[in-house]
């Protein structure tokens, strides 16, 4: 059970989103910018830095339903399922490994990245506008995995859930979905 | 020397919100929902939230614009010292003790925060919305403080800037910095 009484049915952030409407805003506008709107990192690779920050915080809601909507993007379960098991050796691109590494020295620390860990992703292609988005889409899910199990919401355990919301973000992004969290 | 090619002369966030304006603007909209927006925690009490948290981050950029923010709401700098330099024995409200307690466990991780931290919050009169916007400004800044870290932003020294630029934070808001940083 949640630590605040949230209103009935929604889990994870859902709940909490509905609960305060004034901070749901800017954090739905927030994911949007960082995971929906254009950028030279797909949507599902943005999304893959979601949901391995997510694992590497041990937030199960948040993994499962940013992994589904990186499915949803790539339309490629076992692409993401391989990138959660071992992010080393999956069959994604060479600047997307390197990134996803950036991605888990955030997850330690803003302090744990380190000059080779940028230098190895320039090297491998990456812009200085992808540093910075994957840098801040580590960071961001380093809050948004805090603040779903910080408060102890709740984690639905049926896999078909997270692939039916996952659609629906991935279609419409996440202030849609804030909007329809009531 | 930041990772990334900023903007010169903008310290810490600042080069970052001036490099990608479309994430400065939700990321302005959140801190002014979370810190600035009417709530019955006070500015001061928010802000102070803000500060510890990224002082046990280790973030000394954000440690200091937040410490100098709310010693500005507070109108008193040696309240703001005594509780980074000891949360505990600070001379701060029983009830801000458990809050900074809450905020505490979820720097480490969402998973940390248990429910004796939250009973001890309650039980010191804090309101589920009190709880909820603590447990949203402590995750916030481990998105922030890696967010700065992360990209290695620049980190002035002198004390003076940050209670300069406190001042018109502490009046105006963040939203309006987020303008004027350009």
């Amino acid at each position: 059970m949640a630590y605040i009484k949230l209103p009935e049915g929604l889990p994870g952030i859902r709940g909490l989103l509905a609960f305060r409407p004034e901070t749901a805003g800017p954090l739905g506008t927030l994911a949007d910018a960082l995971l929906h709107a254009p950028g030279t990192l797909s949507l599902g690779e943005r999304e893959l830095i979601a949901a391995y920050v997510s694992l590497l915080n041990d937030c199960v809601y948040c993994q499962a339903s940013h992994a589904a909507i990186a499915a949803c993007h790539f339309e490629d379960e076992s692409l993401v399922d391989s990138v959660m098991k071992d992010a080393v050796s999956a069959p994604v691109s060479a600047k997307m490994k390197t990134l996803l590494a950036v991605a888990a020295r955030v997850q330690q620390s803003g302090r744990n990245v380190r000059p080779e860990h940028i230098s190895q992703a320039k090297e491998a292609g990456a812009t200085d506008t992808e540093i910075h988005d994957t840098v801040l889409i580590a960071a961001a899910f380093c809050m948004f995995n805090r603040y779903v199990d910080g408060l102890a919401t709740s984690t639905p355990t049926d896999p078909e859930g997270y692939r039916e919301r996952a659609g629906f973000v991935a279609t419409h992004g996440y202030s849609a979905v804030t909007r329809s969290a009531k």
